[in-house]
Formats: structure tokens, C-alpha cells, sequence
């Protein structure tokens, strides 16, 4: 670096003595005044952020990471073909609308024909966002003013609370319940259950929204039709927007409905959220959807011009293509068919060492009980890992003593609510077999320190 | 459609009479309680929609669109190839880190430690953003709370507004002069002045952040030294956040300075933004940053992981290879020879014509003085045209009558000064030279419009 004092010295003032203590006090005299808003200041630790951590101090390297849901492979070809097609192209490579690619929202409004029984009109019905995060938060913009409510189910995917309360939102939490057996018992995770008394005495006249996720992450669940019909008749009673993250909406092992597609009425009231980073295995790509009828689409479009503009344009078109030639190469049938073979493979290890864990019926995360895990007492944790939820201290365990992460999922609820949780850990399965097979067998580790009845 | 109406009748319930009319009753008190937000609704129609249906009413088709700063060529070819590399590696089509990819904020750090004297860290000092316009975002929403005073120069770039909105900002306007010749005479840039009494005017003791532009969008002016400097003082001595967006920081033509690196006081309260999509001629790449102190920059990272999550990271890793590789092929001298090139050639027609324009000083668009243009007094212009400030009719005008579209500078005014820039014409000059030529040859078709003395 010392090279670069030559040219330093061209555009600065020498540091005398006193242009340094100016500089200390001016830098002490601006904290004050320069402080940042209270919506990004003063959280606690991040779990990404605890987990990451762990990894890094662990005594077992390489660790196998099942923690976050990134794919450890890539999209198939004919779109990452495309996406290198695109970026040929002159007009793929400038903004796109800021309501999206008009060929995406074409090839969306054909691919989820079948669903919706009809072709959405791609003009008002569909809009691109910066992946399915920005949409949420475009969605939250569009239609939260400060005071209104948001009923979100616990656990929660965590970015939703942050977009809630940046509109000046505030948060009602109902809780999924897991199965009372589920300590003891593999169980389907459809077993996880909302009280629905205990949803409609959380509605009040400033519920503006509800934030539902099928398939679910963390749970695996698939809401049953029975259950969605409950929800939007609560919803259409009430007049509350029904905002629905589908982004697992390629990957269900039982029958799925679309909560839009239950009625006239329900899909009037219906955002439903897509992802082409979970359809085709692409999650830094940041493309995603909203799709509604045009008196709610119009608005999310609205917010997403003022938050991010327009989204990223080759992989827009690269997305299209995606999903005009996903037919074609039987793309959907074989995802699903890939991801329930790494579910099936990975979970036998449950199997051998008599683990519970919730059987997803959608999506690539599994929720696992360890209650019958026994940590040392003398367990040395770091101070803020000790704190927090007994899965917490199961996460850092697992990774220094095996080199597996996962992820605690009491991080996903309120404090009032960790309870629910605090025997179980996420793992993401969307890995290569060869590390699911390596986590089995790190995992098989786990043996010694299994409760004896 | 009608093949469709199975597979629907499959998903709803029979449409009776009673359902029909409960369906029509429903959405009507259902828009009651579904209104949008403030923030996205009620709008005056916006700029682009204007031109945009202009262009398409207009008998000269195809229109040459001058208008958007979207380029009209490819980005070069050693980072589209890095692009396409990016695309088969999986680590770079999944999450990138929230603060960026570290191989772009290493050489962003590089390629920027000429003009900074030394090289920023990349860890703390850099953050990538979903493009420069989340990353402004991203910085309002770290820093204002709602009543906080942002100060802004008029004319501005449009998305600032409800960028600063979002988070409950009061916009406080300070406007530029035009030179008081500038009807008469093609001047510099440069010209147009910022008044120092009214600017310290503007301050209260609420101003947060002053927003700085530079080279400017749309008057094309390149900030003097001495004028930084007496901005910077001012922010200094009123402890205001800097936010200078230099997007256009690579395309100068005459001597440029970066306002942090005036002092290392200035340094300490200053956010700059800069832009893939300008450097690199990829507007829709969606990748952006912002270099300033830890103690801002942190909480803009904090702010952009809450909007976005991450951005989009194949096209983060190609620009990372075209900032590494942009010295060896004498990009950046190339860069500005080409579109000095493209503004010396279009802005000839105006020499030719007699009509004096803004010679830029940086960035690639030019504001045209047409004051000599006469418009016929009965010129048929649509209601929400002629309501508007001249310089729309002017545009409406150039569209219909040359198939020419360019942008009406008084959008990003406020009424009260909009008649600082209502005979101007902002031009955008990145596009190929062809377009260029066709775009004069039709100008000159102004000539029978213009007022003889």
C-alpha cells in the first residue's frame, strides 16, 4: 500500500497534528448526528451470521453445510443456455420494464395456466420482481400504512418481519403447532396444525394482511384444502389481503392447492408469490413474481418501480425460457422426483438412529426432533449461543462435534414462541448425494450422545 | 381458452346466481378496505408513460428513441464472456453474501484506489447493492426517520423522491441555474450554478443527508472542485450525510473530483454510489455499490439485506472480471473517447440548426435549449400533455412531428421551479452512431419550426 501514498498525497492535505485531532473529534462530534434509523439498528446476531461463525471455529473442516437452502448444483442447461443466449442480446442486456420481461410474464401467465384454470393477463395479472423477497416487501409497500396489522404463522421464513415493519406494519404472530408426538414419532408434517380459534381472535378490524407459506419452510408442510378454505373464509370475512409465498410451488409430494384458485372470491383477495431461484435451482439470480388480480398486482408493481426499478433482464429471459421449455425436458416431473430421492436419502439416517423428524409433503427442508440428544452439561457454548434456545445450542453442537450445520429454527418465532421449536433443527437437502451421504455419515456420530431409555 | 374451462371446473366451486352476486358484491366493499398505501397511489402519470404513448401515436415510426439512458449496444465482450463463465459455476448462481461478492468489492477496492488515494476495504468500506438505485435506497432507509430533512438539487433524478419518501423523508429543494444565456448561446455545463445562500438556507436542524449528483443527470455538469468543496463545508459544519451519486463517474471530460476524497473529514460523512450498469453499459445488469465509512456503510448493508436480501451474483462476478481486467483493455480511455465521440457527432445538428444547447462536461445526455422552437398555437396536444410544463408539449411535439423522443426535463422539478428548465430537451446519446445519424437527419426537420428573428 505505502505505493499508493504518492497519489494519496495528490488529493488530500497532509495530516498535520491537528487536522488529526480534528478528525477525532469531528468523527466523535458526527456519531451523534449521523446515527442510523431504528429499523436497521440494534438487533441481536443473526443466525446466518452464529452459523457461519460456528463453522469457521469448528475443529472439523470441512463442514458440511446443510444449514442455508442453496442449491450445491446448478440449473439444468437448456437455461443456463438460455441465460448465455440473453446476454448476446443487446435489449437483454439494458432495463427491462419495471413491471418485468413481457415474454416472462407471457411464459408465467402459460405455466401456470393449468393451475389457475385460465391464462392470467400478463399485462395485469403478473408482475416480475427482484426475487421473491422484493416482491413480498413490494407487496408489504404496496398496501401496509404504520398501525396496520400482518398476521404471520410461526415459524416464519425471518425476512418477512424486517419487510412487515419497514412500512411502518406490525406484526401479529399466530402459532403452527407441532405434532404432540413428535418427540417420539416420525410424523408427516402436515401433522403441524393452526388453531383456528386461535387465528380468528388474532384478526382485529387494522388486520390488513395475512402471510401464509405452502409448502412451508421451515415445516415441509403442504396446507390441505380444508385448511386453505378455513383461512380464506376467515380472510374474506374479515376483507384481509391473503398474501401467499407458494415458492416451493414445483416441489410437493402430496396434492397442492393454490389458495388463489379456491374461489372467484379468494383469488380477489390473493397475492401469490413465486421464485424462479427455488423453480429452477438459481437462488442468486433474484427473480420472482407476483401474481393477482390487477386491483392488487397494480400497486405491488407501483412499489416495485420505487424500490429496485426494474429487475435483472438477461436472467428474466433466461427465466422465460425456462419455463416455456420446461415441458419439453420434463423439467418439473424429474425436480420433484430428484428432490423427494435426496429427501428419502438423507432421512434414512433418522431411520438408523431412531430420530424423529417431520416427513416433508413439499419443498427441501427437513425439521428434525433431537430432544433425544443429550449435550453435555459442561457443553463449553459462547455466551450468545448459550442464551438462546436449546436449538441453538443443538446447532453449534452438531457443528463441532460432527461439522454439520443446520439450522435452529427458534430463530423463525418469538421469544413466547421458541418453545415449540426448541427441539429441532432445519437441514436443507438441495445438495449433491455425495455430500448428503457425507452428512449421513458425520451424522451417525450423533450415536453416543442419544438418550438411553 | 374454452379447452381450459375443465381443468378450472376442477379447481372451483359451479358458478350459480347467488355466487355471481355475492362475487360482485364482495369486490366492491372489498376495494374499501384493500386501498393501497399513500406512498403508491395517486400519482400524476409519469414521464415514461407519456413518451412511451406518444411514441406510439406517432406517425413517424420507428421513433428514435433518445429519450431513457439505456444503451444501444452490448457491454464489451470480455465481460459478457465472463458472464457466460460466471453461469457454469454453481457457488455463482446461488446467494451471494448480503454485503456483495467479495471478489467485486476487492476489485471495486482496486480499481477505485487511484482516485481514494488508498485502497477502501473491501470488508467494511463497500457494499453491493440491486443496482445504484436500491443502493440510494438502501442508504435513505439507514439513516432517515420519518420528519428527517434530505436536501436534493433541482432538476433531480425522479426515483430519489419516493426513495426518500419510503422511509418518511421531507424532500427540501434547492434548485440550479441555468445560464442566464442559455437561450442564446450553447455554453457549458458547467454553468448551470448552485447558489450558496440559498442552499445554506435550505438547512434546519433536521437536515440528515444532502443528496449530490455528479457527473449530473440531467444538465450534464461535472461538479467544480471549489463548488465541492463549499458543499462539503456546509455539510460539515451542519453534520449532514453526503450521499453523492457518481453513476456517470467514469465518463468525464473534464476534470473530476469525488467529493470523499476531498479531506478525510469530508471522507467520514460521505456515501458514494456508483454503477455497473453505467460503467459497463449494462443497465440492466441490477449491480451497484456504495463506498463510505464503516459507520455508514454497515448500516446501509443492513438496510439493502432488509430490501433485497442479496444481489444478483453471476452478473457481480462479471463485473468483478470487467473491473479486473478493464486497465488491460483500455476500457475506461475507450469509454469516454466513445461517447465524447457520440456527444461531438449527435450535438453537431444543433450547430447546423442555430440551437444552442448544454455542452457536457460528463455523463452521456445533453439538454437542448429549443425556446426558438415554435410550436403552432392549435397544435392538437392530448389534455394531460398540454396541462403540462412546455417542455412536455415540446417533446409531444418532437415525437409526432420527427419521430424523435426525448425527455422533458420539468419531471424532475417541482412545479414551482419547473420553469427554470421548460424550454430544455434532455437527449440521451448512448446509442449507435447509425441511430444517432437518423435521429439528426430527422431534426433537421426543425428547422421550419424555428422563430426568425
Amino acid at each position: 500500500m505505502s505505493s499508493l501514498f504518492p497519489i494519496r498525497a495528490l488529493f488530500r492535505r497532509p495530516s498535520t497534528p491537528l487536522s488529526i485531532a480534528r478528525r477525532l473529534h469531528t468523527t466523535r462530534v458526527m456519531s451523534e448526528k449521523m446515527k442510523p434509523a431504528a429499523r436497521v439498528s440494534g438487533r441481536r446476531q443473526d443466525v446466518w451470521t452464529i452459523i457461519n461463525e460456528g463453522a469457521a471455529a469448528s475443529p472439523k473442516q470441512p463442514i458440511v453445510n446443510m444449514g442455508q437452502g442453496f442449491f450445491g448444483y446448478n440449473p439444468p442447461d437448456f437455461i443456463l443456455d438460455a441465460a448465455k443466449e440473453a446476454l448476446n442480446r443487446v435489449e437483454c442486456n439494458q432495463y427491462s420494464p419495471t413491471k418485468g420481461r413481457p415474454r416472462l410474464r407471457k411464459a408465467i401467465s402459460e405455466a401456470y395456466a393449468p393451475f389457475w384454470g385460465r391464462k392470467l393477463d400478463p399485462e395485469t395479472e403478473i408482475t416480475i420482481t427482484t426475487g421473491a423477497n422484493e416482491g413480498m416487501l413490494s407487496a408489504f409497500m404496496a398496501f401496509i400504512e404504520p398501525g396496520d396489522e400482518v398476521i404471520i404463522f410461526e415459524p416464519f421464513f425471518d425476512q418477512y418481519i424486517s419487510n412487515i415493519e419497514m412500512p411502518g406494519g406490525k406484526i401479529v404472530y399466530v402459532p403452527m403447532h407441532p405434532p404432540k408426538e413428535g418427540a417420539v414419532k416420525t410424523l408427516s408434517a402436515g401433522e403441524w396444525t393452526i388453531d383456528f380459534d386461535e387465528l380468528e381472535r388474532a384478526i382485529t378490524p387494522r388486520t390488513k394482511m395475512m402471510v401464509l407459506n405452502t409448502p412451508h419452510n421451515p415445516i415441509g408442510k403442504v396446507f390441505s384444502r380444508e385448511e386453505l378454505q378455513k383461512i380464506a373464509d376467515l380472510c374474506l370475512k374479515h376483507q384481509i389481503i391473503i398474501l401467499s409465498d407458494e415458492v416451493y410451488d414445483r416441489l410437493y409430494y402430496v396434492p397442492f392447492t393454490r389458495i388463489a384458485t379456491l374461489s372467484p372470491e379468494v383469488e380477489q383477495i390473493t397475492l401469490t408469490v413465486g421464485s424462479a431461484g427455488k423453480n429452477f435451482y438459481a437462488t442468486g439470480w433474484r427473480v420472482g413474481w407476483l401474481m393477482g388480480p390487477p386491483h392488487l398486482i397494480q400497486y405491488v408493481s407501483a412499489a416495485h418501480t420505487r424500490i429496485c426499478y426494474s429487475s435483472v433482464s438477461p436472467l428474466q429471459e433466461a427465466c422465460a425460457i425456462g419455463f416455456e421449455q420446461a415441458d419439453s425436458q420434463n423439467f418439473w416431473p424429474s425436480s420433484i422426483t430428484s428432490l423427494r430421492h435426496k429427501l428419502d436419502l438423507f432421512n434414512s439416517v433418522w431411520h438408523e438412529l431412531g430420530i424423529p423428524y417431520s416427513e416433508p409433503e413439499g419443498g427441501y427442508f427437513v425439521m428434525v426432533n433431537l430432544a433425544g440428544v443429550r449435550i453435555p452439561a459442561d457443553y463449553p457454548f459462547p455466551a450468545h449461543v448459550a442464551e438462546r434456545p436449546r436449538d441453538f445450542r443443538l446447532a453449534w453442537f452438531l457443528i463441532q462435534e460432527l461439522g454439520v450445520a443446520a439450522i435452529p429454527p427458534s430463530e423463525f418465532c418469538t421469544d413466547a414462541n421458541s418453545h415449540l421449536v426448541e427441539d429441532y433443527l432445519r437441514f436443507a437437502v438441495c445438495k449433491p448425494d455425495e455430500v448428503l451421504e457425507d452428512a449421513k455419515e458425520r451424522l451417525r456420530g450423533l450415536k453416543k450422545f442419544l438418550k438411553r431409555d
